[in-house]
């Protein structure tokens, strides 16, 4: 099976890269408070990603964030600054990528690599750029050109014309489990980069493989 | 304005019905851990049927809610046993009204009265039927008719069908904020029943009114 996979394609924010740094800059900024907004924060751009998606109302994922912090910071009754808002912006442009993200990339050279991310371009570009990566890639691939974020199928359709492969060809990897589920119910290969030791999503499809970090996807060579 | 309205249509769970015993029963059956258990169950049941909604992987509410109910156990690394299950499914169907729910209602009975859940028939009529509320209403109205979640504009449209009414005579009632913008976003006249002091979701809408329970949609008669 293992010869069929001929891209892997990777989701970016905390699958290749680690966002503790948002909750790092959120804690100087706000007094000790980061743990709790980056939570707040972390599921409000989730939910209002799927609710514009069902809405059918969509707008980038940068708006989609700032909307995310902006009732964050309401909802903890703190000043929401235009200033800090910036600062919390900035830090998803400088990311650190996980020790491990450089060398199992480099031993995939074979495949076609690409990212895949409901961030747009504004977000991820900066990001890719500043790690040095981006030479590995051949594709950078945001939701953006769709305007349909994930898991929506039209979402996941976006790989195959960007890359020319079939479904059945890509190894998807990412460490959301929602973002799994809807890989698999597309008809992509994939494997949850379970790094917190989450229990499994319960919507009705498994991830191919699970793994505590990137170097299990090794085994898919 | 107010003579326009010629429908008044209630979402359900938190809405007309407080759903705190659902918190009581799980507290009694699982040591204490009732808030903990409510809060995340809640968290996936709606994260579930949003996620189910976006990948085209319809299944009823009844069955989301146990999926959810699920992994919260798992999360929680509490026993799940089919007897549990069925005790903390079953409060559902016996919730309690909001003490000015009857009142208002009957206020209302010049118009065209309905409720409109993601809650799927076997759990919604037993629920009505043994509040007694179920005379006062002209319609039982399930997105599983369509099989289409909110807040999709494809569940919505159902309640134009059931009732025979345009969408700007509709008056939509709902305690969650998302199901406020979704009914906005469709064309519905909203009113944001927030009963908990919550604020204003970031969706690019806003409710009509906001309410802190159902006797301020009076002013709509």
């Amino acid at each position: 099976m293992n010869n069929e996979i001929k891209a892997c394609v990777f989701d970016v924010y905390g699958t290749l890269f680690d966002v503790h740094s948002v909750k790092k800059k959120a804690d100087e900024l706000y007094d000790g408070r980061g743990e709790e907004i980056s939570r707040i924060w972390r599921q409000k751009q989730l939910e209002y990603s799927f609710l514009r998606q069902i809405m059918g109302n969509y707008e980038t994922f940068l708006t989609v964030t700032r909307n995310a912090l902006s009732y964050t910071l309401r909802s903890l009754h703190l000043e929401n600054s235009p200033e800090k808002e910036e600062l919390l912006i900035n830090e998803y442009k400088k990311l650190e990528c996980y020790p491990e993200t450089e060398e199992v990339l480099r031993s995939l050279s074979d495949k076609k690599l690409a990212v895949f991310s409901n961030g747009s371009h504004d977000m991820l570009d900066p990001l890719i750029e500043q790690s040095g990566l981006a030479p590995l890639f051949d594709a950078i691939i945001s939701v953006d050109h769709a305007k349909q974020f994930k898991p929506s199928p039209a979402s996941y359709t976006l790989v195959l014309k960007e890359l020319g492969v079939e479904r059945e060809n890509v190894l998807f990897m990412s460490s959301n489990g929602w973002d799994i589920s809807g890989a698999r119910n597309f008809g992509f290969q994939t494997a949850w980069i379970n790094r917190g030791g989450m229990p499994t999503e319960e919507l009705g499809v498994k991830p191919h493989s699970i793994y505590e970090d990137l170097k299990g996807i090794l085994e898919w060579r």
